[in-house]
């Protein structure tokens, strides 16, 4: 059985969630997301985000959360800007442009826009002959794996309420962002420096389901309506509601409202298991595209050594030069450190 | 606590579809429903349906399903034709409409969509300055919990291939149609008189979850494509799948292909609790707006009885008349029998 | 060659509509109905209604007229009530829909939507799991050809802004409504009336073109990006302009405001030709599914009599009783005297 | 008054065209399309691209035809490749992303598309997370005035037919290709090298009008239901079918069935003023950023020039390079030898 480092949804969730799950029993609950456990999750999520006044909805999954969101902000002539790289950008099969927006592209710096990025497409569209830029959609962290500094994300806020444009994060991975060393942008932040974000239960200990939060209160009304023509409002919404009141809730001390809770600890582990994932290839004088920033490592490392490493290990390979490859892995909450050592073992010993 | 028959999604699934959950543990599978779980679910199916050329997919919930589904078959142009009880006709916030489709309706026969229907609605719309026709969407049982017999079926089926319309059922609740006494369609009958139906999980065991069957070849192409643009793809498919799996588990046995598996043993539960509630009440003397079928009970009882029910149990109000009120009372393969013979004696007591 | 009274469309416009067109010769505008003629009939236009703060934007037809501005103005949630004949209903193809709006409908009185129509309609969508809402569609006059009073208009007005909903007129034939002696409604009340209304010239001398007057100051922002979306915003919009401003150049006396233009006496002589038929046909005993209070006749007559004008007009059938059937007559502005004399002379010599 | 070269619709229309339909007076002829003007320039039009069997429909402007067209085509998940200049990329403000497709750019050659390109496209999309391109969209003049020899598009379609990719051109300027000497494309050619395109009216003559030629039978089906839907199929579309019976008048001649008819020698005229512009700027020194092939001319001239033109005459600047600026002239069938004289003379004295 080959190890796999393709992605960080390979496992159904972590022991505790489930536990959560199983322990409803029969108990009965009002469905549709207005139950014990949504409202208890949700004020958690708010807690830790300093947020009370946010909004916060249970959806199944990251691309619904995006185009449920997203449809619900904009007027048929308002446009998406999104890096190149961005999810709904290449990897969502066009779900943005299905509920009728544009979405305009920018190359971006590791895979994170830049504030020239929007000015640039904002200059280009000018009149009625063009779309309308009026959201920003980054992920935090990129594609790529690396994140924004919190000043990168103040000054991006600033320009967009500068220029009539809402702020809205892509958060499959937040934890692996907010948990990242390098990274300097707190819970707290998040929601100040924001209009709308999602944080992701998938990629991080959940089966299932997204939190998306929503600061800006322009943008409350109606959102299950929408969630509901969408297809994102489940019936038993609480199932949702359970597993992320399981993930924040060693939040409830009132004495350490950010002590970590199980969703920071997740994200804890798949970073420092990244991080020595990285440091043994770095040891053997590899190169990095990107620097490794939270879960996502992507090496370039000879050809005769990834096809070796094929023969035990799941991984994606991410663009060919000559006779090297970059190559993808992914770790997660569930990557066990044995794992980690017999890859570097293993690609030392190749080497 | 009020003990709550508004509807058949207040529990969180069957304690096996749990366990089966659970039991994968830290085991790793590929992601967005390619993986083992989902292709023994689906063999399971296409055994139980007699439909090994049948493709089954597992989406998440039934308003997704629907939407995803009929906006995979339909053209621009292209419109459904739909009982005026339907769901997809009323509580699903306009989903069809906002992928861009219209939704003809006909009162129909107790929730069910006659043949006259359908030549009416074709006989209306005759050249381009009108939608066409093409999709004839019906549920197995019906919203009022009425169920189609195999001949009215059959000779639904028979009209749409005879006038170039495809047949899709929403079947949120089919186990309780398909177990139903008052029914003679079996598994193997659906597959053969639609061009494809979905088999409701969260309504019968699953958490969340249902499968989507296409039966007519010339809509399977792409639907995955489909599935992921409207967020239906998710990324632990196999999640859905090990539900699946565990509800028509017990088909595994070749000797007796059709024999009870618990997806079925959970759905008779729920018609017997049904069953057992309208003989009380139909024993006191009170009527019914429609035949008690499958799962929902909808007796017409003197306001002052309705009134004192409230205080013990949740359940919704359907129609006032005068000094009546018709309730509607749902049942579910949770429903113990002492929340029944309660309910009986209360109301009994109350008369 | 049969004479058509099948509708109000079949003659290409007015000679003096055509001169206007002739007559700009090879002057140069600018493209996208920003030019002198756009704002002359637009100016013209709005004195007439006594609207100086109105919006006019010209577009090329009426379903790309209802279609741009009703999707400009609601929310993906957000449905239309409309009547059961209503052309966005019936005879657009599902135009509404496929912006992604549900239309919902009621039976209404001679065609005309009454204030218990809507209400009923918003006491059915009470929640997130139905649509909501939020515009009302009728036409002025009626898809029969029937009038609103002021008073009818008025009450439904208010009832619009008691309930946040928008009131949208499709006035594809205004003109007929406005100069219908059944009529009380003036041009300056419909702007008071109203959120937004279009004045149809299509059917009232001019080659092609609506003018939509948006009344409603939070409905005026962006209107220009969605028609050019839609493709209703013409590079040659000074074409449907200098058509508007010939059709409504008599206004231009200031001292008579209200004094009939060209738009008028074509409409006029329209209602007229209708009366006359509608009388003649009366003299001989006939009677009418509706009063004829604008430009369309919908007598009801015996089939062999019916059969025999088949010979020598062109007309549509509108609904069959035994040996009897409704038929539909329209006049336009373009209907002789003497067709109308000899239609007349016919039927009674048929009888 | 400053003479205008900023586009080619300044114009209302050639005189004959407008008389071709004043000379309709007042006969009747039935709607949407269903007239013997539709039908007679439909035979012309089919006779000059010697396709007997190609199915032609007017629709009254090209955002409205492009995106019924495309829309006509394409399934949810489908997307549409087209050159960053395409004017479906950028100025009809998200037409076809607001009927739900994306559009996949690439940069392209002096504004062609090339096979590279369109490779490029497919190779990046290859599974159910991205969108599935299905359509090559590509303008005959490019928005840059450049043509694609006959080599070039059968290449284009070739690959097309090889990758079950459907080509569509988009014709707005069509006669000044067609009517290019640097373009070896004849009429005869188009219909075999696409699967549908559309022969400009707007910018060649007419008033308002684009004939959309479906080559591809399996694309026919229903098309008109699409018009009706998207708001492009005109009440009096025997007004737009008669301008073009115009255009393609002289065509009639059986002995020469490719003889120029207006259409072409309108297109002749404006490419004529164009060459003459060029060959006078070229002979005072200055360069282009694109040949000039058809009628649009973008000169890289001094910033100094550039602003005296400015004050007698309408255009628009392209891009700046310091001290330079490239502007673009657009010429059309109206423009008078005198304009482009004094434009010329202009020029050479400011130098």
């Amino acid at each position: 059985m080959k190890y796999s480092f393709k992605n960080d949804y390979s496992e159904i969730g972590h022991p505790d969630v489930l536990d959560a799950l199983s322990s409803i029993g029969s108990k009965q609950y009002d469905g549709y997301g207005i139950d014990e456990h949504c409202s208890k999750a949700a004020e958690l999520i708010k807690k830790k985000l300093n947020a009370p006044k946010a909004e916060v909805h249970f959806l199944p999954a990251g691309t619904i959360a995006n185009l449920t969101f997203i449809s619900s902000v904009l007027k048929p002539h308002e446009a998406v800007i999104a890096p190149l790289s961005g999810h709904i950008a290449v990897h969502e099969t066009g779900a943005i442009e299905a509920t009728g927006h544009k979405i305009c592209t920018r190359e971006g710096v590791l895979g994170k826009l830049t504030i020239a990025d929007i000015e640039s497409v904002l200059l280009e569209h000018k009149d009625e002959h063009m779309v309308k830029p009026r959201l920003v959609y980054i992920s935090l962290p990129t594609e790529c794996g690396t994140v924004y500094t919190k000043e990168e994300l103040s000054d991006i806020y600033d320009f967009c309420r500068d220029f009539d444009l809402y702020l809205y994060i892509d958060g499959a991975r937040l934890g692996a962002a907010i948990n990242s060393p390098e990274c300097d942008i707190a819970y707290n932040d998040i929601a100040r420096l924001s209009d709308a974000f999602f944080i992701g239960g998938t990629k991080n200990g959940a089966i299932y389901g997204e939190a998306v939060v929503i600061c800006n209160d322009s943008l409350k009304a109606d959102f299950r309506y929408i969630m509901k023509q969408r297809g994102a409002l489940h019936a038993k919404g609480f199932a949702i509601g359970a597993q992320f009141a399981e993930l924040f809730a060693k939040n409830e001390s009132k004495t350490e409202p950010q002590a970590a809770c199980l969703y920071d600890s997740l994200a804890i582990h798949s970073i420092t298991m990244a991080k020595m994932i990285a440091h043994g290839i770095h040891s053997l004088g590899y190169d990095f595209l990107y620097p490794v920033q939270t879960n996502i490592i992507i090496p370039v490392l000879p050809t005769t050594i990834v096809e070796r490493l094929h023969k035990d290990y799941l991984f994606s390979e991410w663009e060919r030069f000559d006779d090297m490859v970059a190559i993808r892995l992914v770790t997660s909450w569930a990557t066990p450190m044995s794992a980690v050592e017999d890859f570097i073992s293993d690609i030392t010993r190749y080497k």
